[in-house]
């Protein structure tokens, strides 16, 4: 049964992440430690008693549809309004719409907390508060005063279309169309795959975030504009009008997350009102869709980054419950005739120690990404170089995490034996739900490719040299120490730091001389490589700062067993891409 | 859709396995190149053309169960039924009892086809062949007479049952009890778990191999004797007689092989019959019944590493068949307005080179397992070299072959986006099958254990030792040739061998110093950068003995960007249990 791992989500925040300093300046004034502790402590109640109990049903029964209407698993219409109800989709959003708008720091702790307890459940939120911060800053005051209050509440959920048959990766061959009507609004027409909570039985209305091109707009990405439309439309007082002309025509069979409806939805066919297409309002600039999506993009993706962190924490309780509770073989100290507990054999052990350090590694790098969009947000001198420390984290906290609730949750797998494959444990489930993170909201290898060919090069390289350097400062001070474990730790990561400036290096080199074809071929090895340093360097920080035995070994595990992966990727990164590069060829003449 | 990799198979068989030199040697008379190619091809038919078709049905319906009659998933029977017409049964059986007698090479290059065509259906026929194999070895004369030929010709299949709730790897904890009855037979009870086809509707009978206790068995793992209960009891001439008292209970419901019934089997408890007893007879000696067990299980776990050969192999196909497909995004070359197949980007080239080479990799290794199995019992006058080898080389073509179908397929679905999790695609339902291999016949942990603490000690370590050398004479070999590619591999593979060299004995030494806990604790990074390196020197030999430009560009890669977690993994081993064992503890603390 999932517990809120309270004690590391703190430690994360305060002795890593930079918590402490944050409220130690005020930069949030209604915020403090009280407050942030009472808010995970209530956070962490909910997720294990309210929405942890209906995670195995969403998953047997999952999402249902029929023509056009979708219904949610048995029980998650109720906690999702108990959840509204407990303020809980309000964390974040602005405080002028009803919003309490805490940090991110805050709101990650506690969607870590939903998506352990359900990712499919955790996920529908999720995509609400982006599009609410979509239109926070690109919509008209009209549309905002119509949407976002109800949005905040709850009592809407919102939406994000992207997704086409024909373009997902690449948005530039969107072919959803929008005309106008000449009342300044339009009529929306096409076909979206993929929408996470497109239709669904929580709430009443739903408010779809659409983007489509206008009908004199260039072609590619500087012809996509970004509109709002609702399922039902909206009268002046606030209650519902005629329904909109956009409905659910399917919903996927997928692997996991089967509580959450992934939706086909179709624009535009006259299956509603009058004359066929959804009616739609422009949100922002004709033609500035995507600057629109880009604004929320970084939270969204550090939000499925949580994910990863959020399903490797419930796998690695899960396995150490399991480890602790089932008896196999002997080790030195067995009575005779009895069995251990499989969490004293030492290759278990490896198993449970590398699914701990691997997740708290993960959640280190989330939280200090989100740490920095708090400080971009609230630190109004250093906002540039926040953004941009953003920037350069927001890749790594999305793919990292993500490939680790995959790892983390297979070795949970494998601690259970036969019994893992088996769907009543509960332990495949979670492989299952985790295997989406690493793809949806950007690939993880268009995150490696943004890393290395858009956040490299930020400053001129000096932004991710000043990171690193940061880094080293916490490896050095850990080296500095007095404790065995934490010095011999410290020289590893400064090893694998060093690493770490000699890819970054030769890439920024690469792309210097024009090289593109090197880079690229070496983007997901570098993503890699410089999560795993950075997330030695981040458990480091913590059990120095922490000053806790525990958590020095926990380090010094991680320091150990892997992060002399570092110096193996610094070699893929340096010399892989010629063969690579050579070899690609033959993948076609097949 | 899958087509078997004729190529590819032909190659690991001829110019890396040793087949070449088996048929100059006329080791097995009857065999010749033509035969060798006419059994390959018309395997691939048969794999591609009559069981592939029914692997989606298998999944989406699953085996069932209703009052312990199980139905297998539509088709499935009459796929089975011209399986055995084919005579794809009886490859491997003995030709006393109508079998063909082919060596394991032949058989488990036929199985990796199955398999990639369905895990689920092949699991069913390999484990009836590892209980001919039992019966053949251990049985007495009558029981033979009576029970082999109907199981090498697929009327009958065979069954394991080892595994009790409490005893998984354990098998010391065995309950399952059998009282004599005075006339040489024996009344079987107790409860058996994750019993493979343990009930199923393809035969009218099932051969049932039990292990249990006699009355005055010592406890532990010398107690345990093997028994033979037919679903029907057989007369004498072969008829079928009473229902034996034993039934399928219920089956499980699994992340993946849906289509494979796992039962739950009850011995005893007197739902059929006169009086309550599965009456069985003992199949080799009193005591002995794990003796029998092993004399199967290195065959058994080679068998379990096809399936990982297999379902990469399928992956790969799968995934490089999309990519080619797919369009989005633009690489140099690509015309304006238009989109580039995803095979172009070198991320995905990346994806698709490593499942390619890391496949073939599992594949060399295995065939060379099958090899060693084949000469330890064609070529006498060095079968006891052949059968260290085969000891030595077993838990490595279990374990890694397992492994790499996990990571081989999870990669397959992240080159498919989101469709790879959108079950229709078939890319995610590879995964959740292959994710059972590296759990049962031994879980990889359990291999890596067997491959440390008693396989690097054959001869003294001397077999270990003359195995590295082999493969740095195929490293040597390739740096000697005067191609640009096979010369940088060469050199990659000679320092990954002598990091394997250090570790291993690093790890003979910790043996024979009784630090049992270190040996224990780098048991799984041990077999992992012995596979990586070995797959290496294979990968080498295999295009060093074709001269095919193209295997010397996938070697190339290999050495190039998988090679280089050797020189990592040596540190894990080497370095990393201090750090293990120190933090361990700390697991039973929480």
């Amino acid at each position: 049964m999932y517990r809120a791992p309270i004690d590391d989500i703190r430690h994360a925040l305060f002795d890593i992440a930079g918590m402490r300093e944050f409220l130690e300046r005020d930069l949030a004034p209604q915020l403090t430690e009280d407050l942030v502790d009472a808010i995970l402590s209530e956070a962490g109640r909910f997720a294990a008693e309210e929405i942890a109990p209906v995670a195995r049903i969403g998953d047997e029964v999952g999402a249902k549809v029929e023509d056009g209407v979708v219904t949610t698993p048995p029980g998650w219409r109720q906690v999702y309004a108990k959840w509204c109800e407990g303020g809980w989709n309000s964390v974040s959003a602005p405080e002028e719409y009803g919003g309490q708008g805490l940090p991110a720091m805050i709101s990650m702790a506690v969607l870590e907390m939903w998506n352990s307890a359900s990712m499919g459940f955790a996920i529908g939120p999720t995509l609400t508060i982006g599009a609410i911060d979509a239109l926070e800053k690109h919509a008209s005051e009209e549309l905002k005063a119509r949407y976002i209050e109800k949005m905040v509440s709850g009592e809407w959920m919102g939406t994000m279309n992207l997704t086409e048959p024909q373009a997902g990766s690449d948005l530039a061959a969107l072919r959803a169309r929008a005309e106008p009507r000449g009342d300044g609004t339009y009529r929306i027409f096409g076909q979206k795959i993929f929408i996470t909570y497109g239709e669904q039985d929580f709430t009443d209305n739903i408010i779809h975030l659409v983007l489509a091109r206008l009908p004199d707009a260039p072609p590619g990405t500087k012809g996509i504009s970004l509109f709002l439309v609702p399922k039902f439309l909206v009268n002046e007082d606030g209650t519902l009008g005629a329904r909109n002309d956009v409905f659910c025509a399917s919903i996927e069979k997928k692997m996991g997350i089967h509580g959450s409806p992934t939706c086909t939805m179709i624009y535009g066919d006259g299956r509603f009102g009058d004359e066929p297409g959804a009616i739609g309002w422009l949100v922002g600039e004709p033609n500035r869709g995507l600057n629109c999506m880009f604004t929320m993009m970084n939270a969204a993706r550090l939000a499925v980054g949580i994910q990863g962190v959020g399903v490797a924490e419930a796998a690695r309780q899960k396995a150490l419950e399991y480890a602790k509770d089932r008896k196999q073989g002997r080790v030195p100290g067995t009575h005779a005739g009895e069995m251990a507990p499989i969490v004293k054999h030492q290759d278990v052990r490896r198993m449970l120690l590398s699914m701990t350090v691997l997740t708290q590694a993960s959640r280190a790098i989330a939280y200090a990404c989100a740490h920095a969009s708090d400080m971009a947000r609230f630190d109004r001198e250093r906002g540039a170089f926040w953004l941009e420390r953003v920037n350069l984290l927001t890749p790594i906290a999305k793919a990292f995490p993500t490939d680790m609730g995959v790892d983390v949750a297979s070795l949970g797998v494998q601690v259970h034996g036969g019994m893992g494959f088996i769907e009543e444990t509960g332990a495949a489930v979670l492989l299952r739900d985790a295997r989406i993170a690493p793809i949806y909201e950007g690939t993880n290898g268009i995150q490696a490719i943004d890393l290395v060919i858009r956040k490299l090069p930020l400053s001129g390289g000096e932004h991710v040299r000043g990171f690193l350097n940061e880094l080293k400062q916490d490896a050095e001070a850990a080296r500095a120490s007095n404790q065995d474990d934490l010095g011999i730790a410290g020289a590893r990561v400064l090893e694998a730091l060093a690493d770490t400036t000699e890819a970054t290096e030769y890439l920024l080199g690469q792309l210097g001389a024009g090289k593109l074809d090197h880079a690229l071929s070496a983007a997901t090895p570098f993503l890699r490589l410089m999560a795993l340093a950075a997330g030695g360097a981040l458990l480091l920080r913590g059990a120095v700062a922490s000053g806790d035995p525990a958590r020095a070994k926990l380090a010094f595990y991680f320091a150990d067993n892997h992060l002399s992966e570092v110096g193996a990727l610094k070699r893929v990164v340096i010399e892989g891409s010629d063969s690579l590069i050579a070899a690609g060829d033959l993948l076609e003449a097949v």
